[in-house]
Formats: structure tokens, C-alpha cells, sequence
């Protein structure tokens, strides 16, 4: 599948990129309507944030020169990491013409392209989810092998790669900008959400005029969890449709997402205990007006079909999301319901409901 | 796929049922040497926990008397449970010979009937992940249509059936027996991993000789959480092979289980954030293993390819698991390996990979 051709496109560049904070006082990098396309160039701090050029550093692990990215030079050599803020480089922000606060940006993900074919894995001592499991810190530049589309992890393992943008964000409101990049929170940010590969959708609700769009932390791949604290950390081009959903936004407590086969509740907190009732607090409210069940009824529906899964569990705020099944609901293609073997008939028919919904989205 | 024929089978009576505690001290209901094929009868235990007889409590939900199983009315008149006994009713022990502990009992689910169209959601206030989420306690009988192997929820929602006993335990090590039926532990348990699926097998560390198998807690379907407190509770038959792996159960500290597409690291606790802590630190050590990794590279092929997800957040001791992908391994299939289009591939492949392995197995 082609994307569609992109109606704009956000280059990287030391001018649209901003180190660690997500800001709701910058200028914007680039307008659009509601509903245009835009490709945004986005770039890792891998390698950036180090005390070597990244020519040299990627150099160390085999790279050439010439396949290492001209921005993150330029970034490395003019632009300085203000003490205190977040690890990430994000681009933006794209200001969409219409947003206002109480209105929701819903942020479909068309695309996303690999900008080099390889990436960094980073963890050691007090990183992760198990902060005492390493002695020391370790980094670890991964290949990819882009036409069988697999990380090339060790000579026995390979990694299906998945490519997904860690942070997918609006602008806090203005009393909580500048926000470090680490942590999510309403807003959306590092919410590493590894379902946002193409064709999914991410709804964040807007708190400031023209919404204000950051994207960042391309990863080529991740489980459940970013246990160690980061994924294959990589630079990545998304092209994303951003659409203003007017007044769809003031009731939302947490980003919402979907993509062919489940609509996704999340909950946020720096607990995995709060974090999942704040989940399942949102799918109930969900299940409520979507199948017009009783709170009850809502709540029995989560424990029955619909499954609780650890986001991540590394950023200071944690995320649980809840996978609901589009096909629990009647008025899908009939072969959704008809004779189920379990949950390994599971695959199959997630894949046809995919490929029905792409043929209809595009 | 037919289930092969069981070498010997386990009733569900008042003589062969415990309710509410593992125990080490129970005389075997059979015995049976390793590699044999058990089926083992089991009664859920909604329906007989109330003040209703169940002929009465079912019938109030349109199940006629000849539908409701002859055990359950057994059970309701002939066992008391005890004070302070955890809410299930399970099946054995049966004596595995040959079992010591220090082995591994390895337990292969061939298959899981049902042994009645209709099952039982219990929640309320002070159940569940979010015990403040209701106001009172509910109870809701839900009809299975068995032919196409869904749960008729409501009239726009239907639940794919995906059966397993939410109970498979060994009894507890000697100082820790009887053991409520409610916590799970390192004897597996009340672990609730909806994975157990038929064509699943769950590995136990043995604390007893004969290991003292029981099983119970039949689950129709459930979500990762089990969320509200129960599932679809429901009388299942399930087909096991038990055999015993001399010595392999030394050094487990949680049970471990696989598939035909992954392997599942668990861990448990208390706490949600500890149990994954502990399902990190079991997979960091089985990749290690499998793969020779440093524990490092296995920490960091937990990030980027295992998926922690929480299988149970309910029992006072909640379960956290690790999916560990079997194509990530060189060495299977070379299709397993082949180009891969992100997430959405993975279903048709585990599909492919799960029928060539089930022809294998059977």
C-alpha cells in the first residue's frame, strides 16, 4: 500500500525541532486545515546525546558517514539540551487551523517510513522497569534489514519491525508548559503506544488554540512494556492526517485510539496499579455508550473480552491500555461472528477485518 | 481436530472435589504414571455458593432442571465449605508417579469441553481491579451458543469463546498446605492465564511426591485482568497429558507455560508493578538460556520484542506475563522468517505457525 502523497511536509532541522520539552509557547513550524496530510520528519536523540559526533559514534558501530542523517549533525553541533529537560528531539509544532481547547485532534496514522536502517537500544543501571537488573550501562546499535523487514538483534534472533512514533502529542495546557518530554499525560507524548504502527488512529483532547502537534522517538519495534526503558530508538518519517473534531474533546481524561481491529482505552499514573484502574475506568465509560450497557454490564463486558495490557512501564508515568475488540459488536462483516475456535482463530480474522477496513480508509 | 482418547477419567463428585483450598494432605482420587492422558470433570462453583439450590438459582435465569448439572446439586447438599475457604470448587489431586520434588510437571491441555451452554459473571462492590466502581453486588447468567462458539452478552454483543480452567495447580509445598484457592503461586494455581487454552502447556514446579494434581475454575472466556473479579465461570472438562521432567524444577520460582507461538514468562505479587517485575526478571532468564544472551541483550530483547501483559489483577496475588514470540528464534519454519509488514502479519503467521505445530504434536 502507497500512502497518499503528503499535502505538507516538516523537514527536521535545528529551526522545527525542540530537545526535550513539549511546548505550548513556540511558534508553529507549519499551519493546516483540519484534514490535511502531513509528512514530519522526525529524528532520534540516539546518538545525538552524546559526548560524540554522531558521524564518530555511529561510526563505532559499523555505520558509514554518508548513511548518517545531516540533521542529527546539525542538531548535535548547534543545538544545547536545556538542563532538566527530556531525552527526546520532537518536531513541531504544526498548528491546525480550527482547534480549540475542549475540541479533540484525531491523528490518523497513514504512514510511517524508516529514515535509516538502523537504531540504538540504551538501558543499564536504574533504567527500565527492573532499575537494579544491569551493573552497567549499555548501548546497543541495532540493524535493520528493511526488505525482509527485521532487526537484525543477534545471529539467532531477529525482530519483526513494527515502526511507531514513542511520542504522538499536542501541547499541555499552557499551565503545565513547557512539559518534559518523558512522561505522557493527557496531552498524549511518550506514550509509547506500540499499536500506532499505520492505520491506526490516536484522539487526543486540544487544550490550546490550533491544538499544536509534536511528533518524535521513532521506534522500529517494541513489546508491551519498553521494559528497559527504551525500543529500537530510530529516525522516522510519519505522515499523519490531522482532523479537529469539534467539541469532542471535553470529557476525555486520557488519549483514546483505534485501529482496524480494537478501539484502545488508556490510563495514566505513576502506579501500574492506578494506571490500569484508570484504563479500565475508561473502558467502562466506553462500553457504556457504545453498547448502551449498565455500569455493571460495562464492567463485566472489560473482564469477559477485553484485554489489559502494559503499555509502558518506564516513564515515570505508566500506561495501561485496554484492547477492545471491534468485532464483540454486531454490524461488522458477517464473517466476524460467525464459528470462533478459541483464540486461535483469532489471527486470521483480525486479518480480514484489516484488510476490509484498509480497502474502505484508503 | 479430535482430542485423543483419555487413558483414564476424573468425576466431578462430592468425593472427588475440594473446595476452597490446594491441599498436600488430600488422598489421591487417582493415580496415573507419566505421559498418561487424564480427563478430569470439574463444577464450577457459582450457582452452589448461594442460598438457592442451584436447580432454583439457574432456574431463575430460564436454565431448565434437566440442564443443570447432577454434581453441582450433589455438591450443594453433601459439602459444607469450610470458614475462611477460598470460593472454588477443584477436582483430584491426582497422583502423577515418579514426581518428586525438584521435577517439573508438565502439563499439556488437550483439550477443554464444556459441559453446559451457560456460565456465571459475579462482580460488585469490593471486586475487582476497581472494587469502588459499583454500588452493588451483580450476578448475570450468560447462555453460550456452543455451535458458533460465542456468549450471547447482550443483544448487540457477543464474546468469542476461548475455554481454560482458570485453576491448574500441584499442591503447595507441605508448610504452605492447605492453600487457599484464591491466591495463585509458585504451585500455579488460581492463576487465571487465559493462554491455557486447548494446545497450551503449563510447566509447575513439583513440592509434593506424586505432584498431586488439581484443576478447577473453568473459565468460557476472559480478558487479559480478569477484571471485575470473574469470568464467564462455567463447568468445563478439560483433557490433560501430565509427565513428569525429573529434576527441572529446581530452580523455577513461577510457573511457566507456552504455545505454539510463544513462550510466557509469569510473575506474581501483591502489587501489579512487582509482579511485572518478576515476569521481566523470569523471561531475562529463559532468554539467556534459550538464546545465550547476556543479561543485558535479554533485558533489551524484552523491550523490543516481548509483550508484558497482566493476566490477572484480582487474586490478592496478581499475575503478570511475558509473551514471548517462538518466531523470533532462527530455526523454525523459514516462512516464520520471512518478510514481515509490521503488526498487522503477525496474525496469519502465528496462524501458519500454529497449524504446522499442531500437526506435529498430534
Amino acid at each position: 500500500m502507497s500512502p497518499p502523497p503528503p499535502e505538507a511536509t516538516v523537514r527536521s532541522t535545528p529551526g522545527t525541532i525542540s530537545w526535550g520539552y513539549i511546548d505550548a509557547r513556540l511558534p508553529p513550524v507549519l499551519r493546516v486545515k483540519s484534514g490535511q496530510t502531513v509528512r514530519i520528519e522526525t529524528v532520534t536523540h540516539q546518538g545525538i546525546n552524546t559526548t560524540q559526533d554522531p558521524v564518530a559514534y555511529f561510526g563505532a558501530a559499523g555505520i558509514a558517514p554518508g548513511d548518517v542523517l545531516q540533521d542529527a549533525v546539525d542538531i548535535f553541533r548547534k543545538v544545547k539540551r536545556a538542563e532538566g529537560a527530556g531525552p527526546h528531539i520532537i518536531t513541531g509544532p504544526v498548528y491546525v487551523e480550527g482547534a480549540e481547547p475542549g475540541d479533540t485532534l484525531e491523528v490518523r496514522i497513514l504512514d510511517v517510513e524508516f529514515r535509516v536502517p538502523y537504531g540504538v537500544n540504551a538501558t543499564g543501571p536504574d533504567r527500565g522497569a527492573v532499575p537494579d537488573l544491569l551493573e552497567k550501562p549499555e548501548q546497543k546499535v541495532i540493524k535493520l534489514d528493511l526488505e525482509r523487514r527485521v532487526a537484525r538483534f543477534s545471529r539467532d534472533v531477529e525482530v519483526p519491525l513494527a515502526p511507531f512514533m514513542g511520542i504522538v502529542a499536542v501541547a499541555p495546557p499552557p499551565e503545565h508548559s513547557p512539559a518534559s518530554t518523558k512522561p505522557p499525560g493527557p496531552w498524549g507524548g511518550n506514550i509509547d503506544f506500540r499499536h500506532l504502527t499505520a492505520g491506526s488512529t490516536l484522539y487526543l483532547p486540544v487544550f490550546n488554540e490550533g491544538a499544536l502537534f509534536y511528533t518524535g522517538d521513532g521506534h522500529a519495534c517494541q513489546g508491551d512494556g519498553e521494559v528497559d526503558g527504551t525500543a529500537i530508538e530510530i529516525s522516522l518519517t510519519p505522515t499523519v492526517e490531522l482532523i479537529v473534531r469539534k467539541g469532542a474533546g471535553k470529557d476525555m481524561r486520557w488519549p483514546r485510539a483505534e485501529d482496524a481491529a480494537h478501539y484502545y482505552s488508556m490510563g495514566m499514573a505513576p502506579d501500574l496499579g492506578e494506571a490500569l484502574r484508570n484504563a479500565i475506568r475508561e473502558a467502562v465509560d466506553f462500553l457504556q455508550r457504545k453498547a448502551k450497557l449498565s455500569p455493571a454490564e460495562a464492567y463485566a463486558l472489560c473482564s469477559l473480552a477485553v484485554d489489559f495490557r502494559i503499555g509502558e512501564a518506564v516513564n515515570n508515568v505508566l500506561m495501561v491500555y485496554g484492547a477492545i475488540p471491534k468485532r464483540l459488536f454486531k454490524g461488522g462483516p458477517e464473517y466476524w461472528h460467525g464459528k470462533q475456535d478459541g483464540i486461535q482463530d483469532r489471527g486470521s480474522r483480525v486479518e480480514q477485518g484489516l484488510r476490509i477496513q484498509r480497502q474502505r480508509c484508503v
